[in-house]
C-alpha cells in the first residue's frame, strides 16, 4: 500500500471508447502500477453506460496497483472519451459528479495523440472500428472524420465490412462476379445465402461490421480484385487524411488503431515511411493531458 | 350496409410497409369501396406493430366502405407484408391468429407486381425509402436486391440520401471540394456544420436518410457535378436490375414507389421508353392474390 503522501504523485489515465474502456493507474516516475478495463464508454451511446464504465474501469485499476478501491477521490484522473467532441456532450460529462479527486476531461482523439507523441505536438489517424484524423498544433486541436458509421469513417474497420457485405450481397444477386468474399463472408457469419446473411446484418452497429475488416484484407493479400478496390479505396482515404494533417506541419505523424498492421502496408510508400510509431498508447495520454493541464492552473 | 349475402364478393386488400399499412374493401365488380390507414406493418421491425396495424387499417377500410368495422372475420383478406420474404418472419406471420374469414399472405413485391401488371405475369422495380427489383413469371418469383439498409437498397431514398450525407462530411472536412449540396442538407435539416450534422444524422433509420434524396436529384438538375455523380450510380444500378429482370422475358416491367417520378428522366432512355405505367397499386394486388389464391383451392 502506497502512503497518502505518494497520492499527488500518482495519476489515473482513463481512455473510454465505444467497446471498452482502458483505466491505468501511474505513479510519479511514469511507471504503469495498475490497468482496468470495463464496458463501453462513449456517452453518445449512454451516458449511464459511460459513467459507470469509466469508475468501474478505475477501480479495477486501483485494485490492480494494490491501491484501495473506494479511494478514486485521492487521485487526479485524465479522461479521453470518444462522442464528447460533440459540444453537448463535453458539456454532460463535465457536469457530471465524478468520483474523483479533480477530472480533466478531453477527446480520446486528443489523448491519442498526446499519447502518440509524448505530450509534444504532433498528428494521429486512427483506424480501428472507426476512422479519423487528428492533429495537435501549436494548442490547436484540427479534426478530419470522426463522423461515426455508416455515414462516415471511410476506411474504417466497419467501414470495410460494410463494403464486403454489399459486395457479397450483389454477386449473390448476379449483379457482380463472385470473389473470394462471398466464401468467407458467409463462413465467418455462418449463412449460407443472402437471405440468411439479410438476417443477420440487418441492424448491426458498426462494431458487427468491423469483425469481417480482416476478410477484406486477406482476400486482397491473395489477390482477389473485388477486395483489392476496396482496400485501394479505404487506403487511398487515410492517404488522403494523411495529407491534410500534414498541411499543419504536425512535427510528426502517427497511425493507430486495431486496423493498423493491415491497412499500413498498403498505404503511400512515402506516407509508410513517414509514420511514427506511437510512443505510448492513448490512456497514458490521459495523464500526460491532465498533467499539463494542472501545470496551467 | 351491404347484405351478407354480399359478403363472398367482397374482398380486402392490405399492403404493409415500413412506414405505413394501406387497406382497401373491394367491391365484386373491382370498385373501390373505402380506404384505411395505419402505421408501420413490416413485422422485422415489430410483430405486435404490424398486426396492430394490419387491423387498424383493415377495421378503417371497412367502416370507410359504411360497413361494421367489426366484422372482419366475414371477409377474406389479400395481405403483402414488407419483411416476408425472410423465411423466419413469413412463418410468424402465418401463424397469427389473424380477424380474418381468411388470410392470404404474400410479400409486399408480390402484390406491388400483381397490382401493377393486373394479375399477369411482369416484373416491377421499386424505388422509394428502400428499393429492390421482382419479377413473377410462370408462377416463380424472383428477387434483386431487397436488401436493406445501409447494407443494400442501392439507388433508393435511403441511399441517395446516405451518399449525399458523407458527400457533404467529406466536403465540410475539406476533403472534397464544396458542391450545392451542401447548403441544401444543411438548410433541410436546420444544421450549421459538420458536427451538428452528424449529431443529426446518427443512427437514424433509412426513412430519416429518404428524406434527403429530393435534393440530390435537385441539385443534379442544376447540373452539381456531385449531384449528378451520385444520380448516375444510383440510376445505373436500377438500369442493371432491369437487365437482370428482363432475362426472364417478363411480359411487362414497371417502375414504382415514391422516387419513381425523381428517378426515371436519369434511367437509360431504352429503359425509359420500355417502361409500362402500373395498372393498379399494391393494395389492388394482395386483392388479384387473394382471389388467385381462392381459385386454386
Amino acid at each position: 500500500m502506497l502512503s497518502s503522501s505518494d497520492n499527488n504523485e500518482i495519476f489515473l489515465g482513463i481512455d473510454g471508447g465505444g467497446s471498452k474502456c482502458k483505466a491505468i493507474v501511474m505513479s510519479g516516475n511514469n511507471k504503469i502500477l495498475g490497468t482496468g478495463i470495463a464496458g463501453p464508454a462513449n456517452p453518445l451511446h449512454g451516458y449511464e453506460q459511460a459513467i459507470n464504465s469509466i469508475t468501474e474501469a478505475a477501480e479495477l485499476a486501483l485494485k490492480d496497483a494494490g491501491i484501495d478501491e473506494n479511494k478514486l477521490g485521492n487521485f487526479v484522473a485524465g479522461v479521453g472519451l470518444a462522442g464528447v467532441n460533440l459540444p453537448i456532450l463535453f458539456e454532460k460529462m463535465t457536469n457530471w459528479q465524478h468520483p474523483f479527486k479533480r477530472m480533466f476531461l478531453a477527446t480520446d482523439l486528443l489523448i491519442a495523440c498526446l499519447g502518440a507523441h509524448d505530450g509534444k505536438d504532433g498528428a494521429v489517424m486512427i483506424t480501428g472500428t472507426g476512422s479519423c484524423g487528428f492533429s495537435f498544433v501549436g494548442g490547436h486541436p484540427y479534426i478530419v472524420g470522426a463522423h461515426g458509421f455508416p455515414h462516415g469513417d471511410k476506411g474504417s474497420g466497419a467501414w470495410f465490412g460494410l463494403k464486403a457485405a454489399k459486395k457479397v450481397l450483389m454477386s449473390l444477386d448476379g449483379m457482380i462476379p463472385p470473389s473470394t468474399l462471398n466464401d468467407k463472408i458467409l463462413a465467418l457469419l455462418n449463412v449460407n445465402n443472402d437471405v440468411e446473411l439479410v438476417e443477420v446484418i440487418a441492424g448491426k452497429p458498426a462494431a458487427f461490421y468491423a469483425r469481417m475488416a480482416n476478410l477484406v484484407f486477406d482476400s486482397a493479400e491473395e489477390g482477389d480484385e473485388v477486395a483489392l478496390e476496396i482496400v485501394n479505396e479505404g487506403a487511398g482515404y487515410i492517404n488522403h487524411v494523411a495529407k491534410q494533417l500534414l498541411k499543419l506541419d504536425p512535427p510528426g505523424i502517427s497511425l493507430i488503431g486495431g486496423l493498423t498492421p493491415r491497412i499500413k502496408p498498403w498505404l503511400a510508400t512515402e506516407l509508410q515511411q513517414q509514420l511514427l510509431e506511437p510512443i505510448n498508447p492513448p490512456e497514458v495520454g490521459a495523464v500526460i493531458f491532465a498533467k499539463q493541464q494542472l501545470a496551467l492552473l
